[in-house]
């Protein structure tokens, strides 16, 4: 399929080259291949797009980024500096190229105040965090942002219209040390990434998030990081607290309809046909996004995949583009297809 | 069908009533019915059988059980007493009842030993454990199971020929204080049993538990605790992590071959045919369970569902009864269907 | 769900009761019931609809209806009785009933014209035929639809951009004598009628139809007569014969185009999750529609299925009645949710 | 997955090369290769075969074959011409070659007999007949097996423990003149194939083939001719037929229960994952076998989707070789993987 859109694509910052080759070296089999592919804007990602049609791709900074630095200041200054770097890196390209914000997520009225300045001075269209903020005097703790004080920062985002990604990062601090050190092989894709976004996600449903912001639109990479296996163990459950534990004076809605009103999953780092029918029965195609998650997976992985998928045409078109293509206004976009 | 296999199924310690009522008020939207269900052994559980089609049951005692004692002399002496007692409640109904030993999980060899005596001198069908086991002068540790150290006691298993059930318990500790405080409603069924199992069976594979034991056989209960769901993902992932990472060392086949060789997943608690659908194709029906997770889950939720799931026969009976038969060498066990 | 649309729904005329007796007797477990409920209109439909949440209704003249009719004159005289019956016991309820039209297919441009009257005079909303046309002096020939002398007939509705409802009869005449007599059980819904509809709807793909009139829509009932179990087979041969054998000059899109275009399929007589879910993955739930086949099948088993299926919330309101609006362009009606 | 066992492999006579070559340019893209490759034994299928991982295949004469002669005592000894060439080809190879029987199915009690020279005499594993007989002076006639006449040879298939795999062939005659030739692009795989085959293998079950010979063991290629996609219809339809018109005297089990005692498929021509799932689904891993449908369809196409196709490995390992394995007692038969 031409014109595909990709939106878990990460960059990062070439004055941190160093640091990303360490970081690569921790996971990647091609340390080197991925330092220049993670640096590169404009040229080799370009490259590999027009090869696997990919139309459009929005980016966002590597993980876990900003959401590793324990100083407020300093995660509030590398974050303005990003998407000003970012932003001047794609204005040229348009028809190729959008971005997430980079978010400090230390403070909500300051998230959602560079949220603002991110939509409205660049165009951006919503932004990319990394799970919980790494904080506290060591960074042992976690800010989870589903807690009432952070309405405000939803509040901008759903009256600026724009969704959140809500992207793994790898466990830290106390957490880490107690549970993932001794199997530290499920540490990212296999295991901790969707265990933290999951946590996460159903804690914004549970504690209200959605029901103080029902146009509030967040999105899951990696078919929904385990939440759609369990949407029959889950809704039995919570429908069951809210009988007797108070459970709905937050969560008015069934899990089921959180997923049909303010939930999104993507395919990126899942490439299985059989998973992904699954998802098509239990959060259904039209939210369900094409994505990458390049590049820590690789284009043809994940286009030759998708493009050999076996599927109805009407349901690949919408996952491949058409789904994006609503939720984030894009119509201008114009892929290749006739 | 008549004479369903069920293995999930949870009693606990009359002695303890008390406890048991203000446990069940955490989560029960009748705690006094879930009180006399889960204190009775031999006539209401009968009677639920007797009323869905439910042939023989394999009792465990409840989470957190003895998981949950942080005191080694203490665990154990109630394991034996735990034990010694449903042995003498079962043991005129051989032909409905089975058990799993309960065991202390503070010393591997005193854990296989009284594993063995159990298999020895009460017939029991294998041991289930809930997850890890609470340790430390605070009870602030957790042992986990998948390390060297506890080799000795997944010899004396495979020795003995018996499964182990590992079964979910509720994150204690350090860890709950951190991650679920905030959003309780997450903890047990909907989110954090799948989490701590999920991680301790991955532990289990990526330290080499079953490459040093490949005869091993390990039950998870809910249709997989999330593994299924991801298997193309941790398989691709472990397999790119051999090439570099030393994974290979202690990980010599592949997520599916211990899948198809030492895991096994039970129906427990996830009465959902799409799902069960998915783990068909994900793990295949050979290795699949029924069970309820009573009374946690009721007999008609579970039977009711189970018996008008759209499936083929010859799966349906495997699942709902034959497997088990086959790997509790039940041979003798009759059920009344002609 | 509330407001539920169903779109193979059967009345007879009252004036053929004996003869509706006797057709009942030959497959109805309660022929007496099954005429009553044919026959009725507003009464016990309207019950049945109010109590399992069906809104809106599109009724259509029982098969083989004039299908059966060799006689031209009389076929065409049986089509205009029927269309203005209908009408008229339907017009005080225009929020709950639409009508398919009746047509004699003997001729397309008779056919044609009174698919126009009855959209334009009656509004109503395409038409059903009952697959071939018996015709010849004996009644023993098929007339088809699939060749270029209907293209004024298809012609007229793409005109009147209203679709048309490809629906079985009985095989009859020498087909009949030569392969189903001596296999009875297997006439109707277990076999032949999937059979009959299936060779005409890929006719019309093979044949051009939907070449030569590419905004034509047809749906076809019980989840699509078995075409989507073979959607990966029939693409592989028919692109393979495209290179060889000619199929090119006439079908240039490939099956799944047809699927993705101009073709739909509805859950009558067919509730089956299991089945539902596998044409969501080959033929995507926006080209499926709800539908009972009532009085053939019942609103109980149709309603209670559906609304109790397992799926997620936003396609099972699509199929459920989203769907049919958009088809049939049935903004006005209001659904009775909130 | 090395060592497959595939069983729908066409071979045909080398004297009858020309006409093969007139065949071939009906359907074929390469008609000279698919001469060669279905006229050669021992040369370019073991080349495929090793490429491509198959271990064992069982032969068996092309379509329509001896059911295309409508001359009785042509057909018997065309058959026989078959059966000795075949055996004498494959007779070095019994680690590579098994063979269905050929017969002329004229007449009940000589097919019988055919089947048991076969078997006895030279160790062929059962029969694959495609589907009806031609018959009659001007073959316009069409025997079919499923009436009480043909107890004596299915009485012989059982007494010989051996299954017969009923192949699809052409509409011939009366039939196809009225059906097919207009609609020619749909002539075999696309459609008639199927019909026929789930007419005939359905009217074996409503007949009471299977009642009267309850060990009977029937395959069907191409995923089940469409069968199991109406297996829920089927059933519904079935068990209302038996409460009132009488189906119950021949046919005294569900359809599902024939499925699971009675009947095999194979992925014969319809490599797809999707369909597999489902029909893992509906008929069940362990009555489904690897198969080809060589030279019709090819090694790559089918050895290259199977072998990467997502499944879970106990079933990819029954379907691919296992099932086969006890199904034809090949116990002996050692395939190549360590």
């Amino acid at each position: 399929m031409l014109g595909k859109i990709a939106l878990e694509e990460a960059f990062a910052l070439p004055r941190f080259e160093e640091k990303t080759r360490w970081w690569a070296s921790l996971f990647s089999t091609d340390p080197e291949t991925h330092v220049k592919e993670i640096t590169d804007i404009n040229k080799i990602r370009i490259d590999h797009a027009d090869k696997y049609g990919v139309g459009y791709q929005i980016l966002s900074y590597t993980a876990p980024g900003v959401q590793d630095i324990w100083d407020p200041a300093e995660a509030q200054a590398l974050a303005v500096e990003i998407n000003d770097y970012i932003a001047e890196q794609i204005k040229g390209r348009p028809d190729r190229f959008g971005a997430f914000a980079t978010l400090s997520m230390h403070n909500p009225e300051e998230a959602a105040a560079e949220l603002r300045r991110c939509v409205e001075k660049y165009g951006f269209l919503g932004a990319l965090v990394n799970d919980t903020q790494r904080a506290g005097p060591d960074g042992d703790d976690m800010i989870f942002y589903d807690n009432a004080s952070w309405d405000v920062f939803w509040k901008t985002a759903t009256d600026l219209d724009v969704p959140l990604y809500l992207h793994p990062r790898n466990p830290t601090g106390t957490i880490y040390n107690k549970l993932w050190a001794d199997r530290k092989w499920l540490v990212g894709p296999p295991l901790s990434f969707a265990q933290g976004v999951s946590l996460h996600a159903l804690g914004m449903v549970t504690n209200g998030v959605f029901d103080r912001h029902p146009k509030l639109q967040i999105i899951l990479g990696h078919l929904g990081e385990h939440i759609p296996f369990d949407m029959w163990r889950i809704n039995h459950w919570f429908e069951d607290r809210k009988k007797i534990l108070g459970l709905a004076e937050t969560c008015k809605r069934t899990i089921r309809e959180y997923f049909a009103d303010n939930l999104w999953i993507t395919t990126s780092g899942h490439f299985s046909t059989t998973t992904l029918n699954f998802c098509m029965s239990e959060v259904g195609s039209d939210r369900i996004l094409f994505s990458i998650d390049y590049p820590f997976e690789t284009f043809p992985d994940a286009c030759e995949w998708f493009d050999a998928a076996e599927l109805n045409l009407v349901d690949k078109k919408k996952i491949g583009k058409d789904n994006a293509k609503k939720l984030f206004k894009l119509g201008a976009y114009k892929d290749s297809e006739a």
